[in-house]
């Protein structure tokens, strides 16, 4: 039997669009001589399309896409995830479910059983978790099908007292197939590996482990699909970052790839995290409609990065970087953002603030009687240039990318509805530190971020003379802190007993508690870390953290 | 045996002063000769901490806090919801329970078996569930003790095979008692009382129904704890909206209020929302430490409304009011707005954006040029506002309230980081029609909010002539779908069927599924209904949504 993995990205909802694209998948690999089509989890209506499931309007819709793929499944099969309505009179109303098709029927259906709820994911919320167990055969093969977390049980409470692939197992499958929308983190790859690994060699099975691939405002799904043979030995892994058909023969437990594999090597983080972030900004822009980006250039690294990496997925000439110096702003930031834009070759305005910061010096004069200047006025310069970004965003249809970096963002270092603005926290979830290695990596093939922008202090420039280093403690200790903090969950006792000073990681943690609620107010901001802000890590507004 | 039942608000993770509270809670109760004084679910740490239940350190702190109520728990014991560490190798690190403290110690710990997970819930991302069930044995009694939803299993999936209360009920228990944490939304307190009137009824017992009380940013909890006879027959309802401490005497099943008790009537709807929405403010402030509020007065209603229910909560002159006009400011918009802050008491500050937004035009002439005038400038004094609010705030320690009505937030007419900023949005969940009740009912006793406010036609004033209804259908249409396609999660088509005209029911959800991105950034909302704007309404941003 000819098996193919169809690595494909959807657009959630967008059922024209994606129903067209897997018909023609199909179509393709029966031309290809396949038997059998596998696509990822949920790839009818899109992972994860949340509260969309519950409305009727969009379950009627994965319904007929369902219909409509399987008239054009004659011939070949396939193997596609779907949310599919439950029929009970109580619980929940929908199954995650993987839909066997063939000669233009569903002929078998496959529930999830291990409904993750950590972090970003919440499907307990949508569905019914399965507790039945069988194999779905064809052409003289046994399946073991399972949906993504039904290979991962550590997370699962005692509810779940089975374990899929040992339930199906006795089943005596030839071949398993996991179904999935295994999201990109920093690492997660040899997780994943991991486990389908163990499953393979336990079960001495081949495995195919078909994820899911593009990014959906914040999420972001690399793919890299995994095939093992039944000696639990990786044997191909697909594209990364990208779509991809691939095929394999399988005889009995045997299972080989039809096509030349080169050895996959996991490259270094910052090359994945990279590629992560380019799909992260091109999807947002094709699945919102949208084609033209604007950011502020401040000659600093943070906006020099995000303007490389829109440049790089939105092409430079819909790329529009705005300078907007101040009384403040020093020579060399217009001099190192000019010549950004001249290595980047992007559109660029230049605007100066200075007769907007007036206006409200002057405006504000009556209510401001006696008080000395202070961090208001530095806001005042954050938000003036917001309204210029967002004036050229309403009068031009660019899209504001946000350009405040993780480390920042973590301890309220930033303005709300000032440079905290923007459709999109294009490095909301990148450490300053790192930040500065995706500028060597940018870098890697010549010039393209200015030396000067890389090698000078961190400024704000919001008054004379500042420095980041004024306001906070070195990246690399801060960015240290913070990892432990916010992306390992440790409590302060923990961290210093990592060999950190007290003060500071108790000053730190009462800056990323004191400012939660001008993060609730950020963008989307796209995840390439185990924790990133946002819906991951649902924090409590008015709360007391007890450190 | 006398039973106290204390409502008690908290504050989420400020371990110091609940623990203080409780402690004092348990003495007054033992003073006027309680046995057993019953507080509502997850008491210590804070209803509901989310991602703090994450950090070993707030553990820790919930565990100590345990240990100080119990000593204090000597010739009196106390029914107490906290989280609790499960010692489980796999699944959730805790559980929601009850502790059951006499003598100084837990002597028994009741789990919660039924975890909600929709709307505003996410139990089960933290706990594990439970699966067996043993009544409290106290002084003769035998206690039914249960947590919340598990009164309530019509949500709960197939792998809840139990009815909590009718496994209980087995062990021939003379009383029922429910520890709960239910948040206020429009005839929810129907819906409770109804769902403990069946099972008192059903199991024949007597029955507490003991509810938190206090705002967490968002979630308002109203209180008005139940209290049934063993023929459940309502014989009390605790204090709507505020702290309460009441006592009843238990003999077998026969249970009775040792205070007067008035017949409880639940008043019209608009009341409770008024009562809700002072106590959300009420609490934000008094949680986050601060006192001082601040919002823009547009002559208009929503910020008369907002402006009066400030005042409510934290006395007039914590309370200060922002004139704003532009040179597309009626001269009405100002009177109107200078009788509501004669009316109110409050503190005001007029400060005219001209010189602001003439700066912008010049600013933007050559990056406009060419270009007509369009939503753009309307924006731009809309942000221009938000600067001179902000700046207030900043320089003088005031809160900003966010003033966007629901109907408005819904269809997008609002402009981020301008009329859409604020640390709280206060009528959010409310829509405009509701609005005005509101505003007839805060007049009950005398003009508060002049009349001119309430007649003229709503504008946004940010163009000459310019009137709400050029671009949105009259308001008690649009409320009517807006009600059906949000709160109640209708199609189209469910609605069109309700004799709603199909271009407008289109052309309205259309606007709604248009402005996610903007809501994704809004500030916390006051809920009020069955489904606010907010974390309980989980929506894909970059999606495509099939109405």
């Amino acid at each position: 039997m000819i098996i193919a993995i169809a690595q494909t990205n959807y657009h959630i909802g967008n059922f024209e669009r994606n129903t067209e694209k897997i018909i023609a998948t199909i179509a393709e690999a029966k031309r290809k001589g396949a038997d059998l089509v596998v696509f990822p989890e949920i790839t009818i209506g899109g992972y994860l399309a949340k509260d969309l499931f519950r409305y009727r309007s969009f379950l009627d819709a994965c319904e007929t896409s369902i219909e409509q793929i399987a008239a054009s499944c004659v011939g070949i099969a396939c193997i596609i995830g779907a949310p599919v309505r439950s029929k009970l009179t109580k619980g929940k109303q929908l199954y995650n479910a993987a839909l066997f098709i063939v000669d233009g029927a569903v002929k078998d259906t496959v529930h999830k059983t291990l409904l993750p709820d950590y972090d970003v994911f919440d499907e307990y919320r949508y569905f019914e978790p399965n507790n039945t167990f069988k194999c779905v055969d064809y052409k003289g093969n046994r399946i073991a099908l399972t949906i993504c977390e039904d290979l991962w049980n550590e997370h699962f409470p005692s509810l779940y007292p089975q374990d899929p692939m040992i339930e199906l197992a006795k089943q005596q499958p030839n071949i398993m197939i996991n179904v999935a929308a295994s999201p990109f983190s920093e690492s997660h790859f040899e997780a994943r590996c991991a486990v389908v690994t163990a499953h393979s060699k336990r079960h001495a099975l081949p495995a195919l482990y078909v994820n899911t691939i593009g990014a959906h405002a914040d999420i972001i799904f690399d793919g890299r699909s995994l095939v093992f043979d039944e000696k639990a030995k990786l044997i191909d892994v697909l594209n990364p970052f990208a779509e991809d058909l691939r095929y394999y023969q399988l005889n009995g437990k045997e299972l080989v790839a039809r096509q030349l594999t080169t050895v996959y090597k996991e490259p270094e983080s910052i090359v994945n995290i990279h590629e992560a972030l380019v799909l992260g900004i091109k999807d947002f822009f094709a699945k919102s409609g949208f084609k033209k980006a604007i950011l502020g250039l401040s000659g600093g690294i943070d906006s020099a990065v995000v303007a490389a990496l829109a440049c790089e997925a939105l092409g430079s000439t819909n790329v529009m970087g705005v300078l907007m110096p101040s009384i403040y702003s020093t020579g060399h930031s217009v001099d190192d953002a000019m010549d950004l834009v001249g290595n980047l070759g992007c559109l660029h305005e230049v605007i100066p603030i200075k007769e907007a910061t007036e206006a409200f010096d002057n405006m504000m004069a009556k209510a401001f009687k006696g008080k000395e200047n202070d961090i208001t006025e530095e806001n005042i310069q954050a938000r003036v240039r917001a309204i210029v970004l967002m004036a050229m965003s309403n009068k031009h249809g660019y899209i504001l990318l946000n350009t405040s970096n993780k480390s920042e963002a973590a301890v309220g270092y930033g303005t709300l509805y000032g440079d905290m603005a923007g459709s999109l926290g294009v490095i909301g979830d990148v450490l300053k530190t790192k930040v500065y290695q995706l500028a060597h990596y940018i870098n890697r093939n010549g010039i393209v971020i200015p030396e000067n922008t890389i090698t000078k202090a961190p400024s704000a420039e919001l008054r004379p003379d500042q420095k980041d280093s004024d306001s906070l403690p070195e990246y690399n200790v801060l960015d240290a802190i913070l990892h432990r903090y916010v992306e390992l969950e440790m409590s302060s006792k923990e961290i210093i007993a990592d060999g950190f000073d007290e003060v500071l990681v108790q000053r730190v943690i009462k800056l990323v508690v004191g400012s939660e609620f001008k993060r609730f107010q950020s963008p989307p901001i796209l995840r390439v870390t185990r924790k990133a802000f946002g819906v991951g890590r649902a924090m409590p507004l008015v709360a007391k953290h007890p450190f």
